[in-house]
C-alpha cells in the first residue's frame, strides 16, 4: 500500500519537473529572535523522524533571492524580510539516500546543491505554517535541535557561524528591537546572537564607532536605576553598512 | 560556414551533456599580488570581443569545490590553493542572450546558476593557460579591467568587496608574503586590497590584536633605517581564524 508521502511525494515530483530547474534547492535558515533566546523555524516531512530545514526549488523563471523569499513567505507569511545568501552545498549524495525507497525518477531523487539562505527575524511577528509534504513546522530553540536530515546540521551549523561573522561588518537590529531602544537591549541581542557575555564598555565604544546609532534627548522612564538613554537606528547610514560593510572596519 | 568556435562549442556541448550537471556553472575570481599591485585573470573567447572570468561545469560526481579547484588548475597549473566560495549568482536570463546565435540544444544556452568562487595568488608562481575555446588568458588590473561578459562585472565587483570585508574576520598573507615579512611589508598587502593607505599605529594594534603573528628576534637587515623586526605566521591560529573568524572580533 502507498504511503500517504509517497502519494504527495509523486504528485510534487511532477509538478517540479514541470516548473523547476533540475539540480538545484534552496534552503532557509530561518533564526527567530525574541529578546531572551535564539531559535531556528524546523519543518517535519510526513513519515519521516528526522527534522529539516524549511527549502524548496528554484522555479525555471525565478531568482534565487525571489526563490527564497517565496519560501520563507509559505511557511512563515513573513514579507520583505531580509534574507542573507551565505553559502551553496555541493558534495555529491548529499540528498540521493534520503529517498533511497521511493522510484528512481523522483524529483526529490535527483542530485541536487543546495543554495543556503539565513534570515533572523522577530519570532512574536510570524506563524509557522505546515504544507502537503510536513506535519510540523516549529520554532526550535538552537542549543537544543532535533536531529536533522541530510546535511542540514552542517547547513544549519554555517549558517550560525555566519551570522556570527556578520556581526564584525554588518549592522543587525532593525526590525527586531522596538524603534527606539536602549545600549542594554541592543547589547541583549548580540549576546544572545553570539551567545556569550559582552563588556559593557567595549559594546558601547564599539557600536557608536559604527556610526549607525542616532542618541536621543529621552530616556527610558520607570524602573529603579538611573534612566537610560534611548536610541534609534541611522537609516541611511545602517543600509549603506548592510549593503558595503561598516566604513570603521578596514 | 561554421565558425572554429561554433565547432569547438559543439563538441564541448555533447562533452558536457555526458559528464556535467545541468543548470549549474562555477566561475572563478583569481586575483594576483605582485607586491605593487593587485590583478584578477581573465579569458578572451574566441570570436568573441568580451572578456570572461575562468569557468566551468559541475561534474556529476564532483563538489563544487573540487570544480573549483579543478577549474583553477586547469587555467593556471596552481594546486592546493585556498579558493573562498563567496556567492552563488542566479538571476533569470543572465547568460542565455549570450549565445543567441547557436543551436538552442548547446549546452552553454540553457539557464545556469554560476557559484562564485575567489582566491588571492602570488601571479609571479603561475602560468596562465589558454583552452580550446579561448584566445587569449591574462592578468589585467583590476583598476583597467576590459569589457567583460554576461553579469561577469558583478560576479567581479562582488568578489572584491567580500575580499575586502573579509580583512576584518579572516587572516590573509600566506603564500603571498615571504615566510619572514615586516610589519610594513603586510601592512603594504592589506593597502593593495583595500586601494587605501593605513594609518602604522593603527594596523600594527589591530594586527597584534588577532594573535596570528610571531615576532623573531631577527631583524630585517640592509637600508638606510632602523632595521625593521620580521614575523612569521603562527600556523594553528592562522588556520584556525581561517575556519572560525578572528577570536578578537565580537
Amino acid at each position: 500500500m502507498k504511503s500517504e508521502l509517497a502519494a504527495i511525494l509523486d504528485k510534487d515530483s511532477k509538478s517540479n519537473k514541470e516548473k523547476s530547474l533540475p539540480s538545484i534547492s534552496i534552503d532557509c535558515v530561518v533564526f527567530g529572535f525574541d529578546t531572551s533566546s535564539l531559535k531556528v523555524l524546523l519543518v517535519k516531512l510526513k513519515d519521516k523522524d528526522e527534522w529539516s530545514l524549511p527549502g524548496g526549488y528554484l522555479g525555471k523563471n525565478e531568482s534565487l533571492d525571489e526563490s527564497a523569499n517565496r519560501i520563507l513567505n509559505e511557511r512563515t507569511g513573513a514579507k520583505e524580510i531580509y534574507l542573507n545568501q551565505f553559502k551553496t552545498f555541493g558534495k555529491p549524495n548529499r540528498n540521493e539516500d534520503f529517498f533511497a525507497e521511493f522510484p528512481d525518477d523522483l524529483w526529490h531523487k535527483q542530485r541536487f546543491i543546495s543554495v543556503g539562505y539565513y534570515a533572523l527575524i522577530n519570532f512574536a511577528k510570524v506563524e509557522p505554517r505546515v504544507d502537503d509534504l510536513s506535519d510540523g513546522c516549529e520554532w526550535k530553540n538552537v542549543h537544543e535541535l532535533p536531529s536533522l536530515m541530510m546535511d542540514h546540521e552542517e547547513i544549519f551549523n554555517t549558517a550560525l557561524l555566519e551570522l556570527r561573522k556578520g556581526l564584525n561588518y554588518r549592522p543587525v537590529g532593525l526590525n527586531l528591537l522596538p524603534e527606539k531602544f536602549t545600549m542594554p537591549e541592543l547589547q541583549r541581542l548580540y549576546e544572545i546572537i553570539l551567545d556569550k557575555p559582552l563588556n559593557r564598555g567595549n559594546f558601547y565604544r564599539k557600536m557608536t564607532k559604527y556610526g549607525i546609532l542616532n542618541k536621543l534627548k529621552e530616556t527610558r522612564k520607570g524602573g529603579a536605576h538611573k534612566a537610560p538613554n534611548l536610541y534609534t537606528f541611522s537609516l541611511e547610514t545602517y543600509k549603506e553598512a548592510l549593503e558595503n560593510g561598516f566604513k570603521e572596519a578596514w
